[in-house]
């Protein structure tokens, strides 16, 4: 099967519809669980996901920081499952995000929230799942049934759906009328996928990169990483460019490929002096922006859609990230349907 | 200069005495400031730090979860410094962790839980730096000064205290009797040096490779892959054993070098399921472990000391790996005291 009808290559391009469907679908429950956390009023929200899902949790640590000012915590579940010796979870909300909704080691810390007293949402596709009869509230997902083994548009639909919270948490109609011009940003950004075929037969032969992001795209050089380890077999590294320099930098070398996220906004600053370090060691910089001068400065250009707030960026700029990961897998001769050793569903304890 | 002879490899060998100093002058401030965080009863603790200090906040992660039933959380220092939205610090203790007590974005952290009246406690080597001046309560590292860029004495140092820090807020007096057997087994697990020599030798012409670890020695996974990378120049990624199982695990081929740190506990069952992928798929595992079997069934093995409680581990099963990069470094013809553009002081906004 070739890449152009791949399954993956499909759930990709349903990204448009499933934001759609959330956000016409999606508001009712995220005003409910707002509401739900406000009256909590809670000292931290702790999130517990896994691979992509985790991903999205990111996304929300800097989204409901920024906009929320609320302390998000990613979960450390192996302290729920292995150790039995979970954290106290006092003042804490807690989220689990699971495509699936089975995944032993989210429900474990769901479980735990309950018997501490905690609020326990579930964030899931499947309303009919463990977790989601774990949790006292669901916000379900409704990106559809998603069948690749690699998550697109669960991943796309989980962002929204967290964005979605957070605007209903901050009660500004203003964030509602940003986040319905989503549909159409996604299909602005699936016109890349020519660009992106072309740039990615030029990387058919590495075998290592480094994706960076940063900030409100941190969660996108995750998992556009992620989508490219998964796809093609390829090591590839995700920082946010501040970590990079305290270290990882030194691998930088000529050719060495680097992906680089960087929509305008707040840290478009370390995106350029990073742009600029890729420059004088050679490096091969691919860059995903609405910056003219950063796509300039690249070697590979990948332009996002113009006036899009950094806030939603994630959601959109990731897209030409899953695009390449697709691409990368074809110029490689692998089925990106079929990614060795791994299964839609992961159950880890 | 060969690394035979390298400040990094004197600095790695000076860890037994730096701990024996950390045990011997940190106990009262850790005493002190353990005191002030149970006045406080905090919800929550955030941790700030980069590079080599991110991977200790990892281990306090686990550690004060399991010992101590605290949510630890890593801070995200962007929404502190790119995004002037910081996160609400109510009922959270708020630590910096820097070897120079120089970076900004970890200063700027401390500064805004002073101004949210958190209380502000600084670790760091520099007493006299900004970030101890910035805080409210100051825990000294004792591991005297560092000159080698890639940071090792200063890290275990660092794990260290924050031991301390967790045995004086449980006050169970059997867990300082374990600590004072740190500086022995140091000692111990540094006679590997020439077994790591022999394995580095072989894994010269590799370019990249992953490192997996879970629970208290997630930590450790990150700091070895840090150490490889800045010494080496190899893309070397960490991972949890769970996460890597929800789709990195897709880059397992024949002769991937893995690097295993499994000593035994809870996570070891873990370890010894990932142990068997990695043979189905014929990946060359090196096993940091004192299990028999663990190591019997790896291509290298680096066999910890005997008898160290899984919580201490972390802080032993990195010198193999410190050692490692040293090795690689060496063997690849590079000098481990001069990575190509980094510095001490990482200044990041």
């Amino acid at each position: 099967m070739s890449a152009a009808d791949s399954v993956l290559r499909g759930e990709i391009h349903e990204q448009p519809a499933a934001a759609e469907r959330q956000l016409r679908l999606g508001r009712e429950s995220a005003e409910a669980i707002a509401a739900a956390i406000r009256a909590r009023s809670p000292a931290a929200i702790l999130i517990a996901a896994r691979g992509s899902s985790d991903n999205a949790a990111r996304y929300a640590q800097y989204l409901w920081g920024a906009h929320n000012r609320m302390l998000v915590s990613l979960a450390t579940p192996s302290l729920f499952t292995r150790y039995q010796q979970p954290p106290t979870l006092r003042d804490t909300v807690v989220l689990g995000i699971s495509q699936s909704g089975r995944s032993p080691d989210i429900l474990a810390v769901l479980d735990e929230a309950r018997r501490q007293d905690a609020l326990a949402v579930a964030v899931t596709n499947d309303t009919a799942s463990p977790l989601a009869a774990a949790a006292s509230l669901c916000m379900p997902l409704h990106a559809g049934a998603e069948r690749a083994v690699a998550a697109t548009k669960t991943y796309t639909t989980q962002l929204l759906a967290l964005a979605m919270l957070s605007a209903a948490l901050e009660g500004d109609s203003a964030r509602w009328d940003t986040l319905a011009e989503l549909p159409g940003h996604l299909s602005e950004a699936l016109r890349l996928e020519r660009e992106v075929a072309v740039i990615a037969e030029g990387f058919r032969a590495t075998d290592r990169l480094v994706v960076i992001g940063r900030g409100f795209n941190y969660a996108t050089a995750f998992e556009i990483s992620l989508k490219i380890k998964e796809t093609s077999y390829i090591v590839a590294e995700a920082y946010s460019s501040a970590d990079f320099r305290h270290g990882p930098s030194a691998v930088l070398e000529r050719g060495f490929p680097v992906i680089l996220v960087a929509p305008s906004g707040r840290v478009l600053v370390d995106a350029a002096d990073l742009l600029e370090l890729c420059q004088q060691r050679g490096a091969e910089v691919i860059a995903i922006s609405d910056d003219p001068a950063v796509l300039a400065s690249s070697n590979g250009s990948l332009p996002l859609p113009p006036s899009l707030p950094e806030w939603l960026s994630p959601i959109v700029a990731v897209v030409p990230g899953q695009l390449f990961a697709v691409a990368l897998a074809r110029a490689r001769g692998i089925d990106p349907d079929q990614p060795r050793g791994l299964s839609k569903i992961t159950e880890t304890l």
